[in-house]
């Protein structure tokens, strides 16, 4: 009799077969765990947690490469593991692989429902010659007189689809109230759901959830359509300011990908977008303006200031996106010109501002924004980190699909490496990278201030440029090969140094440094795959013991639900706006050498 | 040296020379008054009132055509009198013929000054490294700052525009709010333009107003567009319920008509519709339904409720009205089905609440509704009275267009008539195939029944009806001729039937006799133009002295200015809606049985 085998936070599960390993289970599941030895026990990367149930005993391998808190955690090797009961596992984000590369994923939302959507159940009797109230009126008075409820106007999308519906119904419905405001109309029993988006600069996230009961009920991601316009927040602004008609079809992308995530989510639990009575989204500030269509001129022209700051509530309609008849959209609040919703979504998430100790947290994307919590005061910047981590300006870069590098290690002059997918590799995405360029300087191939040295076997000269060449012949210039070239390291410089900037600039405005913090959270796509090891390595994040960082994947996405469903949080949203001490890097002091400083690799 | 002469309600005013008459001076101005016996003297019908200045003595024309109320009250034949002095005159509307036959003019607005919308001058520094506020928080302090104004929202639309604006007027801004949302922003010297439409069934009235003086600025009328569709609400309706891309059709048709509206009243004041931050819209229900767009089909199905009664404000973008950036269309509540918005605007202009005695008053036109206020207590009908005062559906009827007769009188057996623009008569419009009815009747052609007499000279069979040849050769069947046919008394009589019971209706409701009524306001393009004598003489109009009838115009368009202008006219409106006791001609026992009584004709 086969075991039940359950995956959280992913909530995959089925029956799995006695004989196999979890490994094997998790392949069955479609559950993609990283596993760069093939399931030789070897590479260490395949860590599930025990949640509940038993285990085969642990393998000798399994106590040489876990550690002991670890072990202690109920760690183990996915693929040293044999289930002996149905299992629950927890599988921590480093050790996914392909599944949702645009990383939906994200804490568990757990705050008191406070919804800005009431529901109300009517039942009225239909018009006669001696009660010719008005299909609007009925329903106000039903609200009125059956629930107390006194509804000051009905959304007009609303109204155009009142009077048919209350007679397809039969006179029965239910009315989405908020703020007194009926915005939509539904038969009796529908389902009453929330989308929260983040919306990113690459990527965007989306989350059907219940509004009565804050469960996430789908999740799915996709890429930014308006990559098309330019890979960075600046090329997209500098796009839109070349004519109306662009920043019109970009708005329109961002809407269409909304309209899409709505349509895809709901369709899973046979739903449509019309069932959707609100949504909140976070983005930052350019792609909130971008989505809004509000000018964004001023936002590359010093001071680079936000057309609009405060947190919006607007009509789903005024983009053209159709949820329910009358839904609104809110928009968290931005704090300045590049720090925007998504970085007061993640603050939110992590609840910073109740921070104890001193907490530093990072949203690693092609823009970086860093907060600081030093016991609640806190203090944020943004750094301009570049596409290089996202596959971009790197030879052999490309998004995390299939075939992309994910994890690669350096064996002696073995290259060890694990694909998206367990396809022919392809390409490094930006853990992989990274993970090549700790790698590298770890072995001493790459110096200090990023010289790559060129006597290395696997080094080459191609068009006067050394390069490392992780795949392929290095002597056969021609043949197919994956490299990472010198000019690959001083991109991943120059993005590693933006991200070591701003957390020394952090640090020194609250008069601390590296080793006084307690605690490193890592947020976002990238973030949620890197090796931290290697991270620190390089010198891109502080050189801290490893059980200070968690990796809590799509913050801002947790963020948003959240405000979804509470608006005591959208509250805290708008008090953490006005809260953040926002740095401008451009107005620091030492900044130019500070940056020199930072592109430096090592601890 | 030429006396000034100027024309009132009209405005049109200049020098004319002392030899000619009034009547001259009134042609050299464009000021088109009525004049059947081409300035013999003989017909009466250019009256005017002389308000300042001399003119010549009476002429004994003049005392004989003129009561002796009218000669006290300063009435003059303005093809009798010449002017001795610079003078003033009022022109009543049955003086007029052809000016803004779309019928704008109504009673000057003289309510207390209430607007929706205030505006506040701002001064505001530019961004700076030293503070980075954005730009909309920049304009929310500095009304907070300098107003003590706090807005709590801006509109999304007047966001898209809000960076370049501040900075192309050099920080200087003019903002208009609306209930704590700012809506629009201007430069510094902006106007404060409001606009208010009557949309009627055939025609649609515009009014620029001034919301600082209440004054009517310009003032234009165009036929709906949507006749294409049909003639009347239910052929309208009936269209819509086709296909949806039709009702879309005919939305977009009202629509552009109120955006052309907004535009050309702009233009003449060197304004654009950018400025305009406030509008109210009054039009019957079909016409209220079909320009937002809401379900009609319960409109045309027993007990026919509208979709909507309550006032409405909705974002005028909501419609496709491009008006200032975040302005709203405010909508009077309707009644019933076929009593709208456009019957609670005439009640508001009207002050029917506050009537002392008995006041009857009816907007007529394709539908005629009817209140009657029996000291202030409110009920209302309407009756289908159908488009032949439009000039439809009557063989020679035709709209009030140039070569329309206009008035008709029977002197014998000659013809004598006026048409509008004196140019050669082309057909009948609604007053002519009135005053038509009226003289045959009166001359015996037509009998009680409305059978018309075969043995009048003027009276011929053609395929085999008898017509009244008006304008023509009777014994010549085939030379173009204007006539009344048997089939256009009968349509007649149908929509006079259909006035005169709702008439009695009201009436009886009300313990009341026809020679109960004190006042009777006509209101209306058509009820304009009508000889009230005639109307009496066919029995659509009760019998009553013509002291107590009052054409007052587009009263409708008159209600609308009020609430454009008064929040307290709004909140007034919405009590009249409540107010007024709606009854359903279909549900009164006898109506019958009182609608064949009312066809015939006479007194």
């Amino acid at each position: 009799m086969p075991h039940h085998i359950e995956f959280e936070p992913i909530g995959r599960r089925g029956p799995c077969a006695a004989e196999g390993t979890l490994l094997d289970a998790a392949r069955e599941l479609g559950v993609d765990l990283v596993s760069l030895c093939g399931g030789q026990g070897t590479c260490g990367r395949c860590k599930v947690q025990l949640l509940e149930g038993q285990l085969s005993p642990l393998t000798p391998m399994e106590r040489e490469r876990l550690s002991p808190q670890e072990l202690q955690a109920g760690y183990r090797l996915a693929c040293c593991a044999y289930p002996r009961s149905d299992v629950k596992l927890a599988v921590p984000p480093e050790s996914l692989s392909t599944p949702q590369r645009t990383q939906v994923e994200g804490q568990a939302v757990s705050v008191a429902l406070d919804p800005m959507i009431q529901y109300y159940q009517l039942q009225m009797s239909p018009p006669s010659l001696n009660d010719l109230a008005s299909d609007a009126r009925r329903t106000a008075d039903a609200l009125e007189q059956q629930h107390g409820v006194h509804c000051t106007t009905i959304d007009i999308a609303l109204l155009r689809d009142i009077s048919p519906a209350l007679r397809d119904w039969g006179w029965r419905a239910q009315a989405a109230i908020r703020n007194g405001e009926c915005i939509a109309l539904h038969p009796w029993d529908t389902r009453h759901l929330g989308l929260a988006v983040d919306l990113g600069t690459t990527k965007v996230a989306g989350y059907l959830v219940d509004l009565d009961t804050g469960d996430t009920l789908a999740s799915q991601g996709l890429m930014n359509p308006q990559i098309a316009y330019g890979e960075d927040v600046i090329s997209r602004i500098t796009c839109a300011l070349e004519s109306s008609e662009k920043a019109g079809e970009m708005q329109q992308l961002a809407v269409e990908a909304i309209a899409l995530l709505s349509e895809e989510l709901t369709t899973r639990i046979g739903a449509t977008p019309n069932d959707i009575v609100d949504a909140v989204v976070v983005g930052n500030t350019a792609m909130h303006h971008l989505l809004l269509r509000l000018p964004v001129e001023q936002l590359v022209r010093a001071p680079y200031v936000p057309a609009v700051s405060s947190a919006l509530d607007i009509k789903a309609r005024d983009i053209g996106l159709c949820l329910a008849q009358g839904a609104y959209l809110h928009l968290l609040p931005n704090i300045a010109g590049y720090v925007g919703a998504d970085h007061v979504a993640m603050i939110l998430s992590m609840e910073l501002w109740k921070a104890e100790g001193t907490v530093l947290a990072l949203d690693i994307g092609t823009n970086t924004e860093i907060c600081l919590s030093n016991h609640g005061a806190l203090s944020s910047v943004s750094c301009a980190s570049g596409p290089a981590f996202e596959g971009a300006h790197i030879k052999h870069g490309m998004r995390a699909a299939a075939g992309a590098i994910e994890r690669l290690r350096l064996v002696g002059d073995e290259v060890q490496y694990h694909t998206i997918g367990a396809s022919p590799p392809v390409g490094l995405c930006g853990s992989g990278v990274l993970d090549a360029l700790a790698q590298l300087y770890l072995a001493g191939v790459i110096d200090h201030s990023g010289r790559m040295a060129k006597d290395h076997p696997r080094v080459r000269i191609n068009k006067g440029q050394p390069e490392f060449v992780l795949i392929g012949e290095p002597d056969d210039v021609d043949s197919p090969c994956i490299a990472i070239t010198q000019h690959d390291v001083r991109e991943l410089q120059l993005a590693k140094g933006a991200m070591h900037t701003g957390i020394q600039v952090l640090l020194e405005a609250h008069g601390l440094s590296g080793q006084d913090i307690d605690e490193v959270i890592i947020a976002g796509a990238f973030g949620s795959y890197i090796d931290i090891s290697n991270a620190i390595a390089v010198g891109m994040l502080p050189s801290l013991p490893l059980e200070r960082f968690r990796q809590v994947g799509n913050a801002a996405g947790t963020g948003a639900r959240m405000a979804l469903v509470s608006r005591a949080q959208r509250a805290e949203a708008v008090q953490i706006a006005r809260r953040v001490r926002y740095i401008e890097l451009a107005s620091v002091a030492n900044f130019q050498n500070l940056f020199a400083q930072s592109m430096y690799l090592g601890e």
